[in-house]
C-alpha cells in the first residue's frame, strides 16, 4: 500500500514537510513493536497538537485512509503497527501540561513516558501508580490505549482506574472531550471506559487528565519459599482474604526458580515456588503488623522459608529474581511465546497444572510467573527452535481453552491487538462481536483508525 | 398508552398469570420513584429467572413495546419508571447465588438491596463498598445501573470499581455475558464499563458479580468546626494530598449547621462549616497517627473544634448532623430539589460562594452538604411554595451552568433518567449525544429498554 502523491502533499501541507516522511528508513523505524512483527507503514506522520491530528483525520475519514497512533511503539500485541499512516505521537506531542497537586491528577499529551511522568511527580511526593514492566519506555498514551496493569495493579489497579478525562479525536476528525476532572461523574454513557484499552481504534487521544495517588512513605519486602505451586497459590488467596492488600504479590514457578537458581542461587534449593511481597505504607508499625500477620498465615501452608528485607539491598535481592525472571528463562529455548491470561485467584494452581500437561503433550518447557495478586500469569512457552512456532501456537491455543474454561480472560494487560486477534471467537460470541464491530462504527465509521485488529470485522 | 390484549396473552404465556399484572393499584405502585414524577406504566411483569427477560424481551424487540427494568423503585432521577412495561425484579431476582471468600466476589441476581448483601457477607468480614443513602431499601441492580457512590466513595470508590462481570439480556433479547471473575481483562472492549451506569438502557442485568473487600477492623471519626467554607475546602485538599485517604470525608455549609443547631445544638455557635471524617484500618495505632496527622494538617486552618470520638457514642454523636442533615434543612422551604452536581475538588470552595449569590439572586435558600472529599455536593434549592417551582429549575439551571464553566458534572451518583435529561446539551456536544444514541441503538435496536431517557435521541 502506498499513498499517493496527492494525499501525501495534503498531508505536507497540514503539518510541515518536517514532520511527514516516506523514508524508508523512517518507515522501517514505525514498522515493528514488541511482539516482533513486522508491518511497513506507507507513511510516518509527526502530528504538532491535537489541531493537525484533527485535520489528519478528517482528510483520512474523507479519503478512507488507514491511520494508527503510536506512542513508544513497545506494546506486546501489534497494537502500534500498520498499514497506512503511522501517526507519530512521541516527537511532538510528550509534554507535561499541568500537574495539580489540589485535585491530585495531572493533564499531559500522550507520548510523556510513564517512568518521565513519574520523575517529573516525585518532587511533589505523587505517582501514578499503573507500572508496566515497560514503564521506563512506555507511554502513557500507550498505557492508556492498552489498559496497562503491573505489579501494583493488587492494591493500586490498573490504567482504566486513573483515566479522568481524556482529548479525543473520533475517526471522522471530530474533537470530544470525554470525562471530567472530577472522582464522581454517571452523566452520559461511560466513554471514558470505553476508550480506555480500546487500541487506538476508537479515536486518538490528543490529551489525557489522570487520577493520583500520594506515594507512601515506607515499603517492606518479603520473600516466601513453598514447596508446591498450590500452597503458594492458596496462601496468597488466604493473605488477601485477610484484609491485607499488598502493594505487589509476586510468583515464580518451579522452572523459573529453578532457571534463577542455577545462576545465581537465590533460594533454597528445594523451593518449588517462590512469593515475593511488597507492603506499602505512611506508618511503619503498620508494615511491621501486617508483615507479621503474613508470617502467622504463611505457617498454616508450611513454608521453606520466610524473609523480610532489613535495609535496601536485601529488597534489591528479594526483587532481583523476579525481575530477572523472564531472562532467566531463556536457558529453556531460543524462541518465546509470552502470554498474559489472567484467571480467577482461585484458579491459578490448577491452572498450572494444566500447563505442566500441555508442557509434557508438545514437549516444551512452559515457565510461568507474574501477578499472583491478581491472577495474571505469564505463561512462557519455550521453543527449542523457529521451527517449532507453529507447535508452540497450537499449544498456546490450548492454553487460551483452558484459561476461558476456568472463567479466565485472554489478555490481562497486553491487549489483543493482532496477536491475540485470531483467539477471539474463542472468547466471545457472535453478540459480542457484533456489538464490537458497532461501537467501532460509531467512533469510526470510515474504519479507518487502527484497522484489522482485535478480532473482529467492522464492516 | 395500553398493552393489547394478545401482547398480554404471549407475556402471560412466558411468566404465569401469577406475574403479570394490569391492576390499576398495582400500575400504582409501579409508577413513581424518589423524584416523586408519576407515570403509569401499562403492564407490570415479574420474571422468575434470566430465560424469562430473554423471551419477554425478544418478544417486546419483534412488537416494539417499550420495557424499563426495575429494582426497588427509590432511584433520585425516574431511571425505573416509564411507559409500556415495567420488569419488576423484585419479586423473583433477589437470590445470592454465591460467596466466593477465595476470590473475594459474590455472584447474586439483581434485585438483592444492598444492605442485605451485606448483612450476608458480615459473618465472612467482607462487603460491598458503595454506600448509597438509599443502601438499606435500593437494589445491587439499581446501584449498578446508576453506578451509585456513597460517602465511602473518597476511599473505596462507586459501583463501577465493583462490577467484575454481569449477565445481560440486551434490546435484541440476547443473552451476553460481559466480564469476568478476573482483577485484570482487557479482551475485548469494556462493556462491562458502559452498561454499569446506563441506567437500563443498554440491556437487563440478570446477574452480577461483585468484588468484594476485607471489612477493616478499627473505625475512628472525627468532627472539625471552621470559621468558613473556604477553610474547610483547602484543608480537605490538604489532607488528601498528605496520603492519608479517609473512607469518608462529608462535610456540613452554614445553613445546614444552623438548621442543625437550631434544633439539636450539635455544634460551636459559631461554625460556619463542618468537617466530619471516618478513618478505617486493621491496625488501631496506625489510625491514631492518621488522626494525629490530620490534626496538625488542620490547625494551618485554625479551626474552631477539632474532636476525635471516644467511643462508639461520640461516633453516633459525630455522624447525626450529616444523617439529619437533609431533614434539618426542611425548616428552609415546603419543596426541596436536590442535586448532586460534582466538582473537581478544588473549585467547591468558589463553588459554594457562586451558590450564595444564586440563593440571593432568588430568593430561595440554598443549603449544601455532602461528600467534599470527592467534590460531590448534594445542593438543595428550598422553594417556600409549590408555585416557585419554575423559579426553582432556573436556578437549578444556572447551578448546572456553573458546574460544567468549573469542569464539573451534571451529575456524581444519582444518574440523568428523566429528571437531568434537558440539562444534558448544556453538558455535551452533539457528537457526544449523537455517540450515545449509536451506543444505544448497538445494544437496543428497537429502542425499547427504558427509552425516552437521559437526554439524546436514539432515533
Amino acid at each position: 500500500m502506498t499513498l499517493s502523491p496527492q494525499h501525501f502533499k495534503a498531508f505536507e501541507e497540514i503539518v510541515g514537510e518536517k514532520n511527514i516522511s516516506i523514508n524508508p528508513s523512517t518507515l522501517s523505524v514505525y514498522s515493528y513493536d514488541s511482539t516482533r512483527t513486522e508491518i511497513l507503514p506507507s507513511c510516518v506522520i509527526f502530528p504538532r497538537h491535537t489541531q493537525d491530528i484533527q485535520k489528519i483525520i478528517a482528510y483520512a475519514y474523507t479519503h478512507k485512509i488507514p491511520i494508527t497512533p503510536r506512542g513508544a511503539g513497545s506494546g506486546m500485541s501489534g497494537g502500534s503497527i500498520n498499514e497506512g499512516i503511522i501517526l507519530a505521537l512521541q516527537k511532538h506531542m510528550n509534554k507535561i501540561l499541568h500537574i495539580d497537586t489540589q485535585n491530585l491528577c495531572v493533564t499531559l499529551e500522550p507520548a510523556v513516558l510513564n517512568a518521565s511522568l513519574n520523575n517529573a511527580l516525585a518532587p511533589y511526593n505523587l505517582f501514578f501508580p499503573p507500572d508496566p514492566a515497560s514503564a521506563s519506555f512506555s507511554t502513557i498514551g500507550g498505557n492508556i490505549s492498552e489498559n496497562a496493569g503491573g505489579m501494583c495493579a493488587v492494591k493500586y489497579g490498573v490504567s482504566k482506574d486513573y483515566l479522568l478525562s481524556a482529548k479525543l479525536v473520533i475517526g471522522t476528525g471530530e474533537l470530544i472531550e470525554v470525562g471530567h476532572k472530577t472522582y464522581k461523574d454517571v452523566a452520559g454513557y461511560n466513554l471514558l471506559g470505553l476508550v480506555c484499552g480500546s487500541e487506538g481504534s476508537l479515536g486518538v487521544i490528543t490529551e489525557l487528565t489522570l487520577k493520583l495517588k500520594a506515594k507512601a512513605r515506607f515499603e517492606k519486602s518479603l520473600l516466601v519459599g513453598f514447596s508446591s505451586l498450590k500452597s503458594l497459590a492458596d496462601c496468597s488467596c488466604a493473605i488477601l482474604s485477610s484484609g491485607i492488600t499488598p502493594c505487589a504479590m509476586e510468583f515464580l514457578d518451579t522452572l523459573t526458580t529453578q532457571a534463577l537458581n542455577s545462576r545465581f542461587n537465590l533460594y533454597p534449593t528445594e523451593a518449588k515456588a517462590i512469593l515475593i511481597i511488597k507492603l506499602d505504607g505512611n506508618f511503619e508499625p503498620s508494615l511491621e503488623f501486617e508483615a507479621s500477620e503474613i508470617e502467622k498465615i504463611c505457617k498454616a501452608y508450611n513454608p521453606l522459608s520466610f524473609e523480610v528485607a532489613k535495609d535496601k539491598q536485601e529488597e534489591e535481592r528479594i526483587w532481583f529474581g523476579r525481575k530477572n525472571a523472564s531472562q532467566a528463562n531463556s536457558i529453556y529455548g531460543v524462541k518465546k511465546l509470552n502470554e498474559d491470561i489472567t484467571l480467577p485467584r482461585s484458579k491459578v494452581a490448577d491452572f498450572l497444572e494444566r500447563v505442566q500437561e500441555i508442557s509434557q503433550k508438545y514437549d516444551f518447557p512452559i515457565p510461568c510467573f507474574g501477578h499472583i495478586g491478581d491472577g495474571n500469569i505469564h505463561t512462557n512457552v519455550m521453543l527449542p527452535s523457529l521451527s517449532s512456532l507453529s507447535e508452540g501456537k497450537e499449544a498456546i491455543k490450548e492454553l487460551f481453552s483452558i484459561t476461558l474454561s476456568m472463567g479466565g480472560t485472554l489478555s490481562g494487560e497486553h491487549g489483543i491487538g493482532l496477536s491475540k486477534a485470531p483467539y477471539m471467537p474463542l472468547a466471545f460470541s457472535s453478540t459480542h462481536l457484533k456489538l464490537f464491530a458497532q461501537i467501532k462504527k460509531a467512533f469510526d465509521p470510515h474504519n479507518i483508525l487502527n484497522p484489522h485488529k482485535m478480532g473482529f470485522d467492522p464492516s
